[in-house]
């Protein structure tokens, strides 16, 4: 018995189901374009076989590690690493009977789909995976992923990639994507520039990080011109390497447009350690318009990833470090926050701004409204939380009456789960079509209209957005 | 081919559908009851034919150009006048050829059922608006807007209007109402008491304007005593021309029930133009309370629209004012705001207070259990951008179960856009039937009492609780 | 004709119509599981008949009364007891028929469905409650109540009730429940432990109530340490009634994690009638994390249900007092307000905290996070104004995606109107049946899984959640 139906996610009324289906069809084999992730360049670079099944599926992946641990599960059993080295499960077997052992918790979750669309799609799977048939998916995926055909570049042929962005921080020297291009290889693997270490006054070693950045491009970062002007070396740099697009994850969506002379006098104060909360909020909330001003001479697309309260449990980050499953998100205003950057460069339609969020109530109220009038500003999908049928279906029914479809961009997998890749983006092309013919089917939307969008929202809008 | 499919919005299951169009059956052709809008009196008043389509769809309409704006076309492309008077485009043919080029926009939105309804059941279309078909369109509606049949007039009765409410200034003439009356016309059309020129101690001319407020009435408004009583006489004065509202649109839903020499003192400051923005708000908030005390007296319904934040684009609002698709709504609070009037008034049965909100969160968390408990409050329906299928419905979804059907208030059309009147209340109408069909459906209502809600919804709340 | 639809709140479509019938037909006789609620202690200790149908069904239920109050009924006629002692409408059939003629106004609430429930399986009737059958239904039920098949005991049995929690103050003798034991009856009512009088700085009589838990359990409560061995000593004679919880129903959720000598500090002033708003706030919020530290101890589980804002008309509470349905929700943040209680004890598997929201726009951005990464932390059911078939279908959508099903716990029926208990539950059940058939049929779940987690969610996660 498969472990997919073939027609999941479709509406459940015969005729707007019929519909999907067909929508589906035509969008169902169109190539991925990711523009937005955390794969890691060095797969591509180095095309090395992934560990084993565990190292694949469980230890790196907090959306399966978080879930076991909210039942008890300690992430040590799991292979989870810990900051001080000491001992953790390493037998990937013993994780993989734990995580089998406990899959019944990902009942209703998007993870069992992605999984189950993985082992069915990339491992050949029709029995569910249990207790009892553990072993037998460890070694049938073992075995696979010590053949060519499970190797990272295999897979990305396989996946029907057309392209992919990687998230690189401001001081990385993208040798991995130096390697890939010097490689030969056909596939396109982009950068993404992403400066937290050296626009936030309160990550670790800002000062250290913005010296390293005046070393790199032989600006003097000590000003705040210099800086600036590193960062457009930098981002050329990257733009390089096929660079489209930065990426900022504040945990709010503040801006600001101060004048130049008082942000160089906060950047000297953010250098000398001494900005108070207040403050480093502010200069990183400058830091967004600056970026944009810079978006409108390079043509980067930007991107605003706003509301998780990062590392929520401290004894998690203190035993196991970041990233952790412990993000949790919060309120997030983005009426207020973002009107300085909008007032800056909000009606250039050259712009384009790409602003998620993790909270919904914001979609309706503030996101589509501003979406939905600003030229500069566009709607990232679902995101995170809410990268999942029902979230993807509530982003539609509460932004696409007031912004639209135009002003939303596709979809973003954002992960770091390569195997999920081609499951996320099916998640999504199914959603759509499933909303689209509930349009059709209520009178909502031409059926000619439902087969463009369908595309659009597929492929070209993804595309068009992030300049790829 | 139709533009509007006859079964839009009814459900999607056969059942249900099938209810749905035999609710709808019998309150599709219900007169019109419009307790709240924004139509220009005048147009009533001199029966003039409009001026040419883009005119009448395009350029007033801040729903439509906005969207336009937000794909980068420019205000002054689409004949949005400028503030300085400067030069846009003022070719009724090059505008419409604009927005038919970018009318794809529209898939999804309210806007787009609203424009097709009136395209098809106005003028008679049944082609798409399409780059192709824009001259087509023009021409032939341009040809209507010049005979008699499509004159101010002659549309309100083929609308099936019973009664609709202008919304005018505290110092308006209401001269145009005057018109109306005079005339013999019979249809009915009532201005709505909108004091924000002389309540807003942050509008312009604010002191000027109380001062006007005491010439037109006789009373010495210079004093807090005169200019409550200045308040009574317009109110009355509204009454006589069949006002039976008064409407508030403040950012937020702050009441105050301050002692009456606080008020006063605080009233002389606000001429004085001494508010800081916190005293502001807080004398809007009192005047609420003054309003729902004189609505004890009068009899006016009292409606409170809170929650957008206006003018959010600086360049936009100094290029071409306000009201141009920037207003953006933001979380709004109800429980501790609203307390202050309904502690002073809140459980007087006589009183009738409206609320709405943009900020959809307050829906089941705030204003159900307010409205559910509270006799002096109702719930206005879902608004501005809430007005479309999927607003409506979930603003029904999360409040009826709490607040029930009858502490909700019908439908208002909220509109500038005439020919979209009945389109809206036909969205309306529809979207209910649906919502009651499933209700009957799914076991949590008897199929008579859905006809007999149905008919309520439509039609009799709107007029028990505007008083009309 | 029957007042209950045997399809009642299952899906529209035929096939997940069905499949819901068959879910739930696994279901609905299971034992009722009542781990939270505020039923009589009284009523199975003494087995006395219920005195009239108004006085069971009109008079003290809240959900009913402020339904009639928002449409202007006087609380007066419907027998609302006056906190001065003043005149109330004394006759039960004047109540009912009060009552009768407005019913109407519950159409599309869920207590319409509570009470067609109990009319129809309770009492057999097969007409509506209307003013015309008003009588009828007063006779019926006022007879039926005067025979033993209708007395608590009797009642209890009839429902299925396996264990049914009463909620009690921490200074309660447990009389009643100690009369229950002692009568050698077979049902199992327990206690929970509410503790707001002696853990509420701003409660009525804090220091005097304080000083009474002294007495009770010959601690001194005048220190930080006697006061903490206090509580100790009142949870374990709650125990030993069957006790297996604390309730804490605080306007926030906030958490305090402070050191003990300062919580000392706080302590004392509290008993000095000295604590700021603020620090009684605090003081509050040190006593959840004391609480959960005692729960690791002795083992019973921690219930949070903050949010409500409470006796919201000043009126109101000075002519009826307390719990009138004037209690109205506000939003509520869990982000940081739960951090110091998780930091300190969140990663204990062995602890279990149920938290429950009246703010539903936390489900899927806070809640469903939280829950899905700490191993102490539950959600509990949709609550109060969300215990409706819209309400229950919004939690799943918007936590199980994040959460999964074993980060729920059941269903909390939270009543005090005895006859609604198995309508709620039944409401929950089909509710959930409804949701698990949606799931398999859009391909999301499989069938044998849903027949489980059916079970899991109507009777077993209840019991192992609350460990009963």
């Amino acid at each position: 018995m498969p472990l997919l139906d073939p027609d999941r996610l479709f509406p459940n009324d015969a005729a707007a189901r019929d519909l999907a289906r067909a929508l589906y069809g035509t969008v169902a084999d169109l190539p991925i374009v990711s523009p937005h992730g955390h794969t890691d360049p060095r797969w591509y670079a180095t095309d090395e076989p992934f560990a084993d099944p565990a190292q694949l599926f469980v230890t790196p992946d907090h959306y399966v590690f978080r879930m076991l641990c909210s039942q008890g599960v300690a992430l040590e059993d799991l292979g989870v690493p810990r900051v001080d080295g000491g001992p953790t499960e390493t037998d990937g077997r013993k994780i993989w009977r734990l995580f089998a052992r406990h899959y019944h918790l990902f009942r209703g979750t998007p993870s069992r789909l992605w999984l189950d669309h993985a082992f069915e799609t990339v491992f050949g799977f029709d029995t569910r995976l249990t207790e009892a048939t553990a072993d037998d998916y460890y070694d049938r995926i073992a075995a696979a992923l010590q053949t060519p055909a499970f190797r990272p570049r295999a897979l990305y042929d396989r996946f029907k990639i057309e392209v992919i962005s990687t998230t690189d921080g401001a001081l990385d020297d993208l040798g991995w994507h130096r390697m890939i291009r010097d490689s030969g290889w056909q596939g396109r693997v982009v950068p993404a520039y992403r400066p937290d270490a050296v626009v936030d006054p309160e990550f670790d070693g800002f000062a250290r990080n913005v010296a390293r950045l005046g070393e790199i491009t032989g600006e003097d970062t000590a000003t705040w011109a210099g800086y600036l002007n590193a960062h457009r070396a930098r981002r050329a740099f990257f733009k390089s390497f096929g660079c489209t697009s930065s990426d900022h994850g504040h945990a709010t969506a503040r801006t600001e447009d101060m004048a130049q002379d008082q942000a160089a006098l906060l950047f000297a104060k953010a250098l000398r350690g001494q900005c108070s909360a207040e403050e480093a909020d502010a200069f990183r909330g400058q830091m967004l318009t600056e970026m944009a001003r810079m978006s409108l001479e390079d043509g980067l697309v930007l991107q605003i990833h706003p509301g998780s309260r990062r590392n929520h449990s401290g004894p998690v980050l203190a035993r196991f470090g970041r990233d952790k499953g412990f993000d949790i998100p919060g309120r997030t205003d983005y009426v207020a926050a973002l009107r300085p950057l909008l007032n800056a460069v909000g009606m250039d339609p050259r712009l384009s701004v790409i602003v998620f969020t993790l909270d919904e109530s914001s979609y309706a109220r503030e996101l589509a409204p501003l979406a939905g009038a600003y030229p500069a500003l566009k709607l990232g999908p679902a995101w995170w939380f809410h990268d999942s049928a029902e979230g993807m279906r509530r982003f539609r029914e509460m932004t696409t009456e007031t912004a639209g479809f135009y002003n939303s961009v596709g979809f973003n997998d954002d992960t770091r789960a390569y195997l999920s890749i081609p499951a996320r983006h099916d998640v999504a092309r199914r959603v759509d079509c499933a909303y689209l013919a509930t349009l059709v089917r209520s009178g909502r939307l031409a059926e000619d209209e439902a087969f463009e969008v369908a595309h659009d929202l597929a492929y070209r809008l993804a595309k068009q957005a992030y300049r790829l």
